[in-house]
């Protein structure tokens, strides 16, 4: 997962920029980077690291320029290096262009392989290059001509936002996957994966990038165009179940306001006696809230999230006792001595996590740990731009809620339902959104996902 | 405010230390340091900054010893220097000791200038030093002795932990002020300014370092001796309106539980008809949980902190516009757009944040905002080791309740009662608190600070 | 100007790499990188800076493997940035291949534009990219075989190692522009461009790498081809002049020696009566020891160099007067006072300096100054791999030698005769060496080095 | 050893004391501090590590006001901690003082232990320490009558700077161990403990600070008063034989033609026949030349010195070779090879070294190395400032020099004589210099010194 930023028509853009990331920090802590344009070529700076140690003072008056775009990046499993850090800028045979990048590309091993084969070097592990590669192949004088016919080959996911010699052009894929939201703020157009960079900016929310929309931004404002047929829409739902910030609009929908609603409706499914509701901090809280709400159990914050975590942190020799959680969580004992206690996470993924809270609860004093999850079980791989485990290691894809209870040593489990994922919106909800990693019902690029999965079952 | 932590007989003491000040880095983040004793003398290290960056493998691995001590310091108005670093090591007749404090010698001026008259020099702005002077001026030929000697003289706040040659000692004013919890975890004793740091080690709590007590560590155990006769407890009671972590035991109760009662007994004392109940995040979470319990008013998490403040962030330029809090904060929108809303936040100082918040919290759509506060109006500043602004800058010093809600622009203020501060134990807590806060009853050294603010507020 | 190493078969080959680039510091001081083979794949480590302060145990632990290449780059006018650091690594149709180079690709740009014409992207501004993009298009199955097909298309400069999955791969331009030795260490080859760094390894120089030949170190050892017909020899002469380390032997010949050789040379064909010779620290060290043993007057170490220069340096403002060369170089008054003095300096390109340290110098109380130059005047710009400035800011480019003396205002000026410049070698070196920057007359690629020159010239 | 650097009346100070350090980088790199008088304080900034990487414009714009006083320190044995980084400020009676310190009190000890006694505490293993506390304890009203009552206790070599609220103030002890010179520029007056410092800033060399002389810088200019009655003076010699920079002037005579001087005395004491003569660079470089023109045997640079070497540099693992002194030195080996080679170092201290280069020389194909030292040997242990080994690691103290040369492996051995060591003054050197690393002669408090030595033996 990552997060994006672009801004058009600022005397301060690059800083604009920054504050967009900062504010997006949570889509992407392993590195980050802004290109500007400067009139007189773009500027660029990228570092490993968090948005706040890689930019300063000195840093961001270099990057001068009206326009200016921004990227953070996740840390995945492999590749982690300075060489795929984003925003990429590149050179071609029609001048410069810069791009920023959140999704997934599903046929970006095909397309790569492809160019491989007509000559093409890759010098990062990114998709990103890809699309790139093909904008450079395409004969089209005009660059929204050439990203017309270049983005309908892509299968999956992409948010983009593209900085060129004199504009910059935002994207997103026909299903639209992750969110791209269009912002305004006097005469700057702002572009971001969130609406809270908004908020940060003090720019105002407009609209989203449509799916299969190019989005101008020049001198004369915005200018909309398709490059692809209305396709059936796959928004990712699981931006609502834990990746986004509470506090920003995706799709058009608060996200607080949603996993408060997936908290009350598995208060309805999956209600139970006890004397507390206990959110796992932070994702967990919003859905806490509503079922507590919902059940008319009292809400409690049982566990304290330390504020500090995220930085790096030295865990001690073996000497010392593993930390499992208690980095990060410390129980306040009297909420939950002899209580029986209703823990809401926003999901369940491998198990560990959970088993080592809920013993930890217990050693608090509970007499009775349920726990309740505020989405389905995630027993399938994402490949539209999440960054899961493979499906093995997904404790749900080979193990019935009862032994997932057992393992992680649950007085009960329960999850949200698949409709009530789409309680916001029961009629469009189901039909729009993209929930495979729930359902394993991949929309798009359907074939080669089910061949990849497959293929990494044997390896095991 | 300051945090210590002291670690007798574990081979990786240093690494404890770290892990104990990690847990309490919320009660100082300017600098830290650790001293270790490695048998052959002390080895130290301390810089400016956090926890996390300041320790690595390399720094631990080279504090060799069974002993160790450490210390976390708040940044402070003046005198923000790598000097005032602690704990403070120093050498004098009977060999080495190394010290850490938590607390504030209101006599402190008057004992340097004695020492001064005497000859001796200063090379920090620390009240601890002059502790150390005081030690190194005794005649006893025990350690232990010339502290008891040595405490009597120090009127004010101290919670201490020494390093000797051969033994770690740890000592609490007569009046209780500051809390020091002793925990034990196999054959190691830890001292800790709070518990956290027990439960992120794995040790237990035992009792706290009684007022006036000196607790000796060494081979046989733990002794206990007293310095002071029986004094009248002090114990300070803003550690539990805002400085502790909620999942600490000070003073042996549960702080998140006794901040949960602040927001009930609000909401008996101050009710109002509303339509959710939303807390300043973090430190008014836990009394907006008690006041929706009570009041049966949905609780709501309509403000979303930035987990990534804290870091060091660049302020763009006057051409964007001011922040105010949004870098900390933002709304979801949602909760808050057409509702009248009870903002709780636990203390209000100057006024000037809650202004902002409230501001932001109208701008999100809110009809009514009323403002509750989890403790009574801080009138007098504090004297006894809480870093608070002088009297002239605290609001409530000087502008009536009415005056302030119009300051702030709140639809109705309301405080905590003093009464309701000591809920927990109507009958021992006033007596057994300080709240000079609040009140101005400065319980010691009275006339020495009254003298102070004397004159501070004459060169206003 | 850059320095490359190779280390084929060693257990620590990343570390090796390591003390060849910090013997080779002086050969680019913006960037250093390494990338070794694990087995498993190539690892890299790029970052902006000194190799002392840019590896350390911990990167050079990562970076596993029996074989590693490593570069470090010269700042140069522009393009300074971490996208530039080399070596560069890429993934193609035949997998990865990761190249250090040291060179100028003179028809690069030609090669850039035809490859971007045909829809490739460049993500750096350097000619080496270009290598490799025509590396991927190659069509036959064998690594050697491509490159034996890509390199005759490349004009210019190109001292190259290239690591590909099994082998490490050395190559050399047709003209020998550029210094490539071999050296060898028990079983661990080595490759370099300047033996110092075999010394500090351990390892002895063999020979080196042939114009226009292919050496492949695998498990067999070491295999030579050739990609290009003989062609007439063009030796960079500015290595012996002033970039190579006087320790190192380049084509053969010591740097030491040579230098020492062009002091005798001036002292026969520009003697003067004088006090004492001289140097220009440290490059015009040794011919300053050669012209005093041939002219007989003293040699005397009359400016003394701060070591310390090199670190980045903080220039106060304008109100402490201008520093010049002060910060770098001080006079020994004593060794100048009274004196009719000689200095020597390897070359003159803009003059500025001269100017400042003759000032000095007289200063310090010189009688006299008298400049010589262990070179001829430098009237042209270098196309082949030294960063000289343009034609028009060499001062002998448009100033007789009398109107520079005058400039400088030396008491007289005298430079290396051409002839000299060969005086190891009288017959052969004219023919096989490289000496455009003094004579214009470029070998390869004349005529789009001449247009570029005028276009240079017209743009002033 | 350390230098020392006071600016009085400069708007800029902080950064001509910045310069001031720079210059004399060489006397300690270990770690640098400036403490600036803002006219509301002082204003200070210490950092382990190189001058350059320290201050940068931010901190140096902090260190506001119009006098400021600067320390570099050397790396010493135990004790390298940033608590002993100086300038050392203090508060005590009188209000505020700052002093850096270049030297050793020989009875510091004895004082530390006196003042111990009395009840003072120690915070640096510093010799400055026991100055500041003999300061705080004099009762004059006036500081420089406080001291004049000081200095007299001190016995041994202190070269000092002070700085007061409105003051600055130098002092030198009686027998003017250490250098320290004033000079001026405009109005401004500098003190350092060497010229070179000057050079760099644009001042010029009025005088030494005299032995037993206090020099007050004030509003009126420059006051001298004497603390001391006129002793014999004791100037140490090894700054001239080693440490000083050759191109500043120490008690009035410039460095590099005395250590010309030592290479022509040499000469003609210990000459051979011989083909070359190389100095061991750089401080071997004034006597190789003195040397190479009283023999008429020419001059090399046989030796080559790595410019970057001082950065951290890490040395790889046991499975590559001792490197000696190849990461510093590197042979010019046509220089050498089947040369008789006559070497020429400043000291011979333990042998190792001169051990290593000597192999190094015969492996690059030396017939003969004779080596000669330009001093006499070292058998005695420097307790006036300069930090030697202990008696018993100093090879010339149990070894004969025919011992010697069969350890180090030279063909021949010769040292500079005593009495050439003051050619430069044959009447008055002897009396006036400190020779005792040479003689065992220890001027000042000779007993406690030989005390000193005898246990130190006692404990091999």
């Amino acid at each position: 997962m990552c997060g994006i930023i672009g801004i058009y028509n600022h005397p301060e853009a690059s800083k604009l920029a920054y504050l967009g990331l900062f504010a997006q920090q949570h889509r992407g802590q392993e590195s980050a980077g802004i290109v500007s344009n400067s009139g007189d070529g773009f500027l660029q700076h990228h570092e490993m690291g968090m948005v706040a140690d890689i930019f300063d003072q000195s840093v961001l008056a270099r990057l001068k320029g009206n326009q200016a775009i921004g990227h953070v990046r996740y840390s995945t499993h492999g590749g982690s290096s300075i060489k795929n850090c984003q925003p990429l800028s590149v050179t071609y045979s029609r001048g410069s262009v810069a791009v920023a990048h959140n999704g997934n590309i599903v046929n970006g091993g095909e397309l790569r392989k492809k160019f491989e084969e007509e000559g093409s070097i890759f010098q990062t592990s990114t998709d990103t290059e890809i699309i790139v590669h093909q904008l450079a192949k395409e004969k089209p004088a005009n660059f929204v001509d050439r990203l017309k016919n270049t983005l309908p080959r892509l299968l999956g996911s992409f948010s983009l936002v593209f900085l060129t010699k004199t504009r910059m052009i935002a994207a997103r894929d026909p299903w639209g996957f992750r969110p791209l939201a269009i912002g305004k703020k006097d005469e700057t157009y702002v572009v971001a994966s969130e609406t809270c960079a908004f908020d940060l900016i003090g720019a105002t929310y407009i609209r989203d990038v449509k799916p299969g929309e190019i989005v101008i931004f020049n001198e004369k404002g915005m200018e909309s165009i398709f490059f692809s047929p209305e396709q059936p829409k796959k928004h990712c739902v699981f931006e609502y179940v834990y990746f986004a910030r509470p506090d920003s609009l995706i799709y058009g929908n608060e996200v607080y306001d949603i996993r408060k609603r997936y908290g009350q409706m598995l208060a309805r499914e999956a209600g139970i006696e006890a004397d507390v509701v206990v959110p796992v901090p932070d994702s967990g809280l919003p859905a806490a809230i509503g079922y507590a709400q919902e059940s008319g159990i009292p809400f409690e914050m049982g566990l304290i999230r330390n504020h500090y975590v995220g930085r790096t942190f030295i865990e001690p020799e073996q000497s010392i006792r593993s930390f499992g959680v208690r980095v990060k969580l410390n129980p306040s004992h009297k909420t939950l001595k002899g209580k029986r206690v209703i823990l809401i996470d926003d999901s369940l993924v491998r198990g560990t996590t959970s088993q080592k809270i809920i013993k930890m609860v217990r050693e608090a004093g509970a007499k009775e740990v349920h726990l309740r999850i505020s989405s389905p079980p995630t027993s399938w791989p994402c490949f539209y731009g999440i960054d899961t485990p493979s499906k093995r290691e997904l404790i749900s894809s080979s193990k019935s809620i009862e032994e997932i209870r057992d393992y992680i040593q649950a007085d009960s489990l329960a999850y949200l339902s698949h409709e009530s994922l789409f309680s916001f919106d029961p009629e469009r909800g189901p039909k729009e959104f993209c929930s495979a990693c729930f359902t394993g019902e991949y929309a798009v690029d359907r074939e080669s996902i089910l061949n990849h999965i497959a293929r990494d079952e044997l390896t095991v």
